[in-house]
């Protein structure tokens, strides 16, 4: 039965995914004898944790009671209290984690603390699934850069436009909503400026309920980026616009005055990814949805920089020699140089499917 | 309960499949009082048909049974007699039929005389289904002109090949596994002359338990196909060369004297495709599964010669600007220039997957 619960901790902490940045999505359920006493997830940074939901829930019936949480209890005073104490006062019996908390005041002290208060504590029941829901938090604190995911449409013969650049549209209107959900879900979008300047894209989360827009990362190493353009309406969202050192002093002036912020890059001919990758996680960017063309896409995933592809595929062939592809760049000479992707899986949108999988087996979480 | 029963005559027809040529695949199921008493297919031409082996399997049970068939029973004297005659016979009294036979000796025939002697009729039972299973003997019946499926296999960012031409392999063993499955299941097989030079394909069935090797097509303006290239090994398979009226004739002699038919195209710089699929479609060819590259493959796309598209997606990602796509040609450009697939189904094999799907919204069958 420890599975069956640890799902509905799951879906609880899933639910409130892109509102919780940037603190991972939790979710908790509390049994007693067979019975759901309470439920909670965690909503948005500085309100209660989901133990604390689920253990108020269940108020009295929490003595005794056993706690699913997704993620390893926290044992220490953030902006609310730790909540193995919470547990402890409340009498909890038993408690089981789905994964660790990386996080260098948690990392394994929530477990010994409540193990030392007499609690029977068990880890690890759908430890991958608990791993996976969070692995831009896991990649982050492990890492300090944000989680990057590439997200791209093209043709079932793999292109993304015509020869003109005409791409609308590549899906229908079910994949390019789900397009508008990964917006929400994630702290910041990206592109270049090509992509930019040809298709005038907002980048904002248009959803019928509303949502979150994410920050606007544009790479722009000459600051080619028009000021009418779409992103540099800072109104909407945020924009950060990465550029070279060469770049145009009074273009930067005339960006920052419209509310951009423009950061350097190191000396090169294009926007070094290492320091922009950096800037970003250092800024408390958790994960990155980057809806980039072919050369940017070639660059980010040969460069290792891609945690996770997202391909969404419209069940059409468009043909052409020149028509662009999805990942351009250096022309690999040998097929078995093909980069795999691993845990892939593949959901239907209207008459569009969408493949997920991950670059090579990098699993990041507990420290691994 | 119709479509429960047609369904197991669906699976006795397609269990015969590759093996029927010229002949459909057709499936009979002999039903009485709920009770399975008699079932068979069509195995091979010149033998029996479905209904005569599910009618002789029944025995006396055949009298007052209900006959299940996909295609509706013949009512002419071939190489063997009628079936609405052994029908009659035994006794038969009720034939439930999945669709009706567009060839002109039958056409509606075979229901005629089965009510004319009293048996109750029902026709269009799993129609579509039934329509499917022989897609190409209906095109052809229809057209005159083989069923052509392309077939291709992709990495997931829609690259056939490194710009070296390494295509070694693209999908995984159960993938190519079924590849030559359709081999088997084809009359013949197509690829260009630039195929054959890249890759010396043998363009053979190379099955564990056997199989049988379709003719095989190459379309060689110039007549460029090496004397040792495989396919000129015509003890393995016959093989059909089609050229333009300016190749070589020593070559096209030395192509003959290896066994190699080699066929004139109408005056032009390449072989005219409505020429070679007329010729195909009059030597009895009812099916043809083109193996061919990205410029093939878009001129037989545009053309409107394709009936059906498999692409073989392989979850991996191999970029290059220059890695050549499965359908190059004429650079579209408009989006919606994009040709959709119909009925697109998805299955997968091993890691790959295969989708299928039709060019457009033509059915062939029935005289639609």
């Amino acid at each position: 039965m420890d599975e069956h619960w640890m799902k509905l901790a799951l879906t609880l902490a899933e639910s409130a995914r892109g509102q919780t940045a940037p603190n991972p999505m939790v979710g908790a359920v509390a049994v007693k004898g067979g019975r759901l006493v309470g439920s909670g997830a965690h909503l948005k940074a500085g309100t209660p944790h989901a133990e604390v939901h689920a253990l108020d829930m269940a108020g009295e019936e929490a003595a005794g009671c056993t706690l699913y949480v997704t993620l390893e209890p926290c044992n220490h005073y953030g902006r609310t209290p730790p909540c193995t104490e919470k547990a402890i006062a409340a009498g909890v019996q038993r408690v089981v984690i789905g994964s660790l908390d990386p996080d260098e005041r948690v990392a394994g002290n929530g477990i010994r603390r409540l193990r030392a208060a007499g609690i029977e504590v068990e880890e690890g029941v759908l430890r991958e699934e608990c791993l996976r829901l969070n692995e831009a938090y896991f990649h982050h604190r492990k890492t300090g850069l944000p989680f990057v995911t590439l997200k791209t449409a093209m043709t079932l013969d793999g292109k993304i436009a015509s020869v003109t650049g005409d791409s609308r549209w590549v899906t229908g209107e079910e994949a390019r909503h789900q397009v508008h959900r990964l917006r929400h879900e994630h702290d910041a979008v990206m592109v270049g400026s090509g992509t930019a300047l040809a298709d005038h894209p907002r980048l904002t989360t248009r959803l019928p309920g509303g949502g979150k827009s994410p920050l606007r990362v544009i790479l722009d190493s000459r600051l080619r980026l028009p000021l009418d353009s779409p992103v540099v309406d800072t109104a909407e969202a945020p924009t950060w616009v990465f550029c070279t050192q060469e770049a145009d002093e009074k273009k930067e002036q005339q960006l920052e005055e419209k509310g951009v912020r423009v950061f350097h890059s190191v000396p090169g001919p294009h926007v070094d990814l290492a320091t922009l990758f950096r800037i970003l996680g250092e800024h408390g960017i958790l994960s990155v949805l980057a809806e980039c063309g072919g050369e940017l896409n070639a660059a980010l995933l040969r460069g290792g920089w891609v945690g996770k592809v997202m391909i969404f595929l419209a069940p059409k062939l468009l043909g052409g020699k020149e028509s662009p592809t999805a990942f351009d760049g250096m022309n690999p000479e040998r097929m078995d140089e093909a980069i795999r992707l691993q845990d892939v899986r593949v959901e239907s949108f209207g008459e569009d499917w969408c493949m997920t999988g991950y670059p090579d087996d990098r699993m990041d979480g507990e420290g691994s």
